[in-house]
């Protein structure tokens, strides 16, 4: 996502809305809001290039929201592994989580986006998009919504966690980027390996260690691990400490830039709502057109 | 409704968002709208007194309608019987059909409405409505969403149509208030009777003529055209003529005022920014109060 930022007009918004779903404390979401939004500045997020701002900063998103609804087949969002994972995670049934991929449908068509990057797991949710921005064209006519591309970069389709799994706050194996010291280097000591003797060469292929250094320190310097493990005489604690090592010194810059930002929280709140003010015209100028599309405006 | 409009601050409005789920023709979907603007003014409907809007003149709706559907049960929808009858009656199975009763929700509790009146088949709703308030402020905090109660009219609980079941545009089987003279006659004598002869008595109990009469003229009237069913030598032609005799009479003023605005067109459409004005006014205290309680702002 920093990346794109150069590359073109970039919107990227903290999802309060969707966050209902699961957080019924609104203080906890009042904090969450504010961490991502330090996350990502602190990041590099530039909010002089993309626009940054709060889903509900935009409430227009739920109008679209309802128009595309009345086009989405229930069927479409029955087929939605979301819905099904969530639940059963333990996550309540609510129609708020059956419709999540219509509010993130509207999230996306709303200002035009021809490209979305995605996570793997998302695809689906793109597909839906697509499908919901082609059906209101072939009612109301082609161009009353842009039809988006997802945009999934391969080396990042899927990043593990701690257990192997996909990493996610939920199944509570991620690695905090700005974690304190301590408990960083406890969280990368977590991470799973197998039982090979220190003496014997480690397996390279599949080894979440090296795919998760590789993330961090870059292509060679994970081929310099590899080597090391194909090598034998060093244990997994070493590379983990290697890989501790590099995650630090890597998200140093960006640690300081938070620690700046944490201490001018007036600084934040200017970035997100200067980034609301240009999302919303942003917005307004797709909604007017499809508002007037389906005959809700003259 | 009109007699509503004495009684307090009463709001009206003309469903367009919900329209969409079963009008696909943006002219068709305008054409209605303006219609029913002018039944409901030529009806007597006072816009110094009642707030009459379109829906999606207060776009606000739909963001009281997402945090509802977050607190609401997937299957407190599914129990819904709108849905099932809809798709029954050949009505495309959409999120927006299925979703229905939590946008109808968000229409009541925007406006800390406190009464409801419904038709019998509308008292499901606005249970889900009262059981979404209610589940807001188990959440949030009491008073954050104001419990409306129904107020039913046991005289016009339900309005039984031409063939006896629910009036209902998608039954055809409407005495349109507005018709001209000689189709409303038409539609009138269409009226289900039973094949007693003329010189007999007439049942008296559950006929749906006297009921509509009853409904147009009064008890009063009812009562004389009932003792002449009692008496018999009349055919139902002859109470058939006589009903349309009083619908043509007693909508005669309507009938007036809607000619006189449909030739000002103008006039219609500054009733419903006015009452967009007022409607918005209110619905922005709502929406604030409801925005603080569940985190989405400060």
């Amino acid at each position: 996502m920093i990346e794109l930022q150069e590359k073109g007009e970039a919107f990227y918004f903290i999802a309060d809305y969707h966050a209902l779903t699961t957080v019924a404390d609104p203080a906890a979401l009042r904090g969450y809001c504010r961490e991502v939004a330090l996350d990502f500045l602190a990041c590099g997020l530039d909010p002089e290039r993309a626009v940054f701002f709060r889903q509900s900063d935009v409430p227009e998103v739920n109008e679209l929201a309802w128009i595309l609804s009345t086009v989405c087949p229930m069927g479409l969002l029955e087929r939605c592994h979301s819905f099904k994972d969530k639940t059963a995670r333990g996550i309540a049934p609510t129609h708020g989580l059956f419709a999540y991929p219509v509010l993130m449908a509207a999230d996306i068509l709303l200002y035009d986006s021809n490209l979305v990057p995605v996570g793997k797991d998302q695809k689906q949710h793109l597909e839906v998009t697509r499908d919901l921005a082609q059906k209101v064209n072939d009612r109301y006519g082609e161009g009353v919504l842009v039809v988006p591309e997802p945009m999934i970069r391969e080396n990042t389709a899927v990043v593990r966690g701690l257990d192997g799994q996909k990493m996610s706050k939920s199944y509570d194996n991620t690695i905090p980027l700005f974690e304190v010291e301590k408990a960083l280097r406890k969280r990368v000591m977590r991470i799973q390996t197998d039982s090979t003797p220190v003496e014997e060469p480690k397996p390279v292929e599949g080894s979440l260690l090296l795919e998760l250094y590789g993330l961090v320190a870059g292509e060679d310097a994970a081929s310099e691990m590899a080597a090391s493990f194909a090598a034998g005489g060093l244990g997994y604690g070493h590379y983990k400490q290697q890989l501790f090592e590099s995650l630090w010194e890597h998200f140093r810059p960006a640690r300081q830039r938070r620690e700046e930002l944490e201490a001018d929280p007036g600084a934040v709140d200017a970035v997100l709502s200067g980034g609301a003010v240009r999302a919303r015209a942003a917005a307004r100028v797709v909604l007017d057109r499809v508002r007037r599309a389906v005959g809700l405006a003259d």
